[in-house]
């Protein structure tokens, strides 16, 4: 079996490192149709243990790791076949087309520490499975629901009884200000650069994250961050 | 006069991009000694009035820009001159042995976001004036103070009526849950890959940001932003 760099359009991705894929193993072990050690990696008991329960196949292999590692240091790689695990009802963050796959990972990292465990995303997208989402994530994605819809309404058609609040530096209501929460909430993020349109304006209790006039924004993980800690917390 | 790539030893430093050459200009002009433009860069009316006033050369230099720029898409670059802007009495953030450039600009950015301007740096430590620091800070680093000390206790020599709040695992006082804020404060916190020492749990009064079982921690430019975003907000 010859494994090629990785394209958007295959049907299986790249797990880079030992962490994220245990963190496979656990949570979607029959999405896992191999995994690739590097001959220098030692720390195989626990992994040994999990892949003979599921029957994955382990293979020492360590060109195919360095050909798939892209410079980075990594010695396990787990070859998973991609999978749908949809949103169901309950809180969502919704992110209007996200642009930076480092920046997703992080956000589904920050999303499983705050228990927010649904993730809608309005295309255009990055690759939720690119190797350096997944990557960044590390291995958060294995715990998330997540839906893909090509527009924001096609989303409220299907969840209509969320209640909406879209993060965007035109709103009224300041977070920390914010009195009560509404659930189920979507709390909805705009692309890395442009930020929501104004029409959302117009959906549930848009909300700002009062900052200095030095900066034009927070960037967006960060933002997520800040409020998926204030919502959790409230 | 040929400029070569960035060496850590290097009495100047690039910062590249438009913005933060410009957010330079604003804030430490005396510091800039040349600025280079790409002959495709037309946005500099604005440019030109400040160079001129600070007498600043501007040079059209394409092939030293593709040299400097690192594979970015770069059109203006700005040669600075290091600075020294050391911290002063009032609040601090303290990092003890940041090792990212990347995450080190992003904090200096949601610093000056949040208002607070003054940056501790415990050595050892990346290069605040790395390129990639100058860069993911947005020119952010041109607003702040930074001061660096080779241990924590020297710190604290020289500024003994800080108050410390340590973030930390480890910690029993929730930051959602602090009651009261003493200032002048120190927010400190550890390495991204080894947080804070135990002996931190001694100084001042220690916090956790709570998160779920399923993560082992936020990461540092993450927790750094809730807990600015709280203690601002308080």
């Amino acid at each position: 079996m010859k494994y090629k760099t990785y394209q958007k359009s295959d049907s299986h991705t790249y797990i880079l490192g030992a962490f994220p894929t245990m963190e496979a193993l656990f949570h979607v072990p029959h999405q896992l149709e191999r995994i690739l050690i590097h001959s220098t990696f030692t720390d195989t008991e626990k992994m040994n243990q999990l892949t003979a329960l599921h029957e994955i196949p382990m293979e020492v292999n360590d060109a195919q790791i360095e050909k798939l590692s892209d410079k980075e240091n990594v010695y396990v790689i787990g070859v998973l076949k991609k999978y749908e695990n949809p949103v169901g009802k309950a809180n969502h963050l919704v992110l209007v087309n996200p642009s930076n796959t480092g920046n997703l990972g992080t956000i589904m990292r920050t999303m499983l520490g705050f228990g927010m465990i649904h993730l809608v995303i309005i295309r255009p997208s990055v690759d939720i499975f690119d190797p350096k989402t997944i990557r960044a994530s590390m291995g958060a994605i294995f715990h998330l629901h997540i839906s893909f819809y090509d527009t924001y309404e096609q989303y409220k058609k299907e969840f209509p009884n969320q209640y909406a609040y879209p993060l965007m530096l035109q709103a009224k209501t300041k977070l920390h200000q914010l009195m009560s929460i509404e659930t189920p909430y979507s709390l909805v993020f705009g692309n890395e650069a442009t930020g929501l349109p104004d029409s959302f304006l117009k959906e549930g209790n848009p909300l700002i994250i009062q900052h200095t006039a030095y900066i034009d924004s927070l960037n967006l993980p960060i933002a997520v961050a800040i409020t998926l800690y204030e919502f959790a917390h409230h």
